[in-house]
């Protein structure tokens, strides 16, 4: 079995940014996720804030990212790892029966987005968004719904009254709201999120809420037991500003670092990981010699 | 005087990315720097890990960062800032006569690339001088000397040189330079600046250059000197994960916070900077009311 020197899984922003530059530094690189790209590129209506493609469609920044990978010719293997396991010197990644190895790991796998609403995923893109500074200027004078699973996410409430007319919210926690006056708050639980006539419509116990666009707005759901050992706050991976965990020779970089979930933030930060974990391999090697 | 809500000093990747943030998020932005962008970036031949376009020019990147810019009608004011004061709830930027105030500042200057010279730092406010703008009304009617790192500064000089009664300019670069009959170009080295009776002193291999003031002219400025009280790392700003710099309401983002000198690290980090400094705008808003 072959052993690479890096082994980046996810093919987001974080995960290509990482492969370019880890390609570029001579590394031996397995590339692990979908061809499609992160879903959540892909679904983007247009992103105003990626310095250098202005005004960009999801779809468009997914299809300049396949088209760079492969006139670097970086292959994506199309793969999903169950498990990295600490080998020692190495690392083995669980991809079904397949048991690949890397001397170096870089984790960007983005949010799991484990417990949806009914009815979240099927509208994402068609109503309902994750990101209030992308999605915004889309429901300028209509009205927002805003689900906010934490205190943090008052600030994209807050954004959202400045450009909408009306905004809806429903704190998923007990706390607060510290809001601007405009923002209606509303103390039910959304039980699920319907496509009506009159938009997409969040449906509570007690009322139906339509709205013209619902921002569905969660802390990152713990990036699960990926890998054993690896040191997590609450929902993310710890890590420093050289994108190093706690554990040698792992590196994470992207929307699993946490907020903000922004697409140039997870490239940089794919960068970042990639020149630490070319430097960690360097390291061992003179370490050898 | 109008208050910004946020100054931004730098137009390189970093600068741009905060900019463009920072105006999605409805802030009122002071963009200082120059419409050539950075000079890094304008001069680079070929970027290959800039995720969503492949094998790109720097000056193609350049010409992108412009052309987003005014499509986000976002403008860049050229104008070069001495020094920031804290001066309580807002900060004032010394823009030669001008004093423009912003709630909070993005410094993305990016990293100077050149060691300072001998004696340089030890005479800083002594007879040596990193803005002609800011100290030319010290020396009006005596001799200045003009150490310029790049094209660029040569307009600082052409200033001086109505201003002083003699004005040297040492290029440190091979082209040019273009300038006004009265300045003298001395094609010599710098090796240190010396205290001298005869006042601050170029020294070159060949000779000696007394002045009344020594202008060092480069891209970027040591941070500490532009922000009194701001805690550096040797030439970097420190910064967390958010860009937050040791004082509230400062962040700080790009080449200016460390290695690795990459061009989407520094876009990455620019929009870091801008959604924290946005969330900082916010809590004190909210607060006050």
């Amino acid at each position: 079995m072959e052993r690479y020197d890096i082994a980046i899984i996810g093919t987001g922003p974080a995960g290509v940014s990482a492969a370019l530059t880890a390609k570029n530094r001579n590394k031996r690189i397995l590339l692990l996720g979908s061809r499609q790209m992160s879903e959540k590129v892909e679904k983007a209506h247009e992103i105003r804030n990626y310095p250098g493609l202005p005004f960009v469609k999801g779809e468009e920044l997914a299809a300049a990212f396949r088209d760079q990978l492969d006139r670097m010719e970086i292959e994506i293997t199309e793969k999903r790892i169950g498990a990295v396991y600490a080998m020692g010197d190495y690392f083995a990644l669980q991809a079904g029966e397949e048991m690949p190895e890397a001397k170096a790991v870089i984790l960007a796998t983005g949010v799991a987005s484990a417990k949806t609403l009914p009815g979240e995923e099927a509208l994402l893109g068609r109503g309902v968004s994750y990101c209030a500074t992308c999605d915004a200027p889309l429901y300028r004078g209509r009205t927002a719904a805003v689900i906010g699973y934490s205190p943090r996410e008052e600030s994209e409430a807050a954004f959202l009254s400045e450009v909408c007319s009306r905004v809806m919210y429903f704190p998923m926690y007990p706390e607060g709201p510290v809001l601007p006056d405009k923002v209606e708050v509303i103390r039910e639980k959304p039980a699920e999120i319907l496509k009506t006539e009159d938009g997409p419509t969040v449906v509570t116990a007690a009322g139906k809420y339509p709205a013209d666009g619902v921002f569905v707005l969660r802390e990152a759901v713990a990036p699960a037991q990926l890998v054993p050992g690896l040191e997590t706050d609450g929902a993310h991976v710890k890590v420093n500003r050289r994108m190093e965990t706690n554990l040698p020779g792992v590196f994470a970089c992207g929307d699993i670092t946490g907020t903000p979930y922004q697409y140039v933030k997870a490239a940089g930060e794919g960068n970042v990981a990639a020149i630490s974990a070319a430097a960690y391999l360097d390291r061992r090697e003179n370490r050898k010699e």
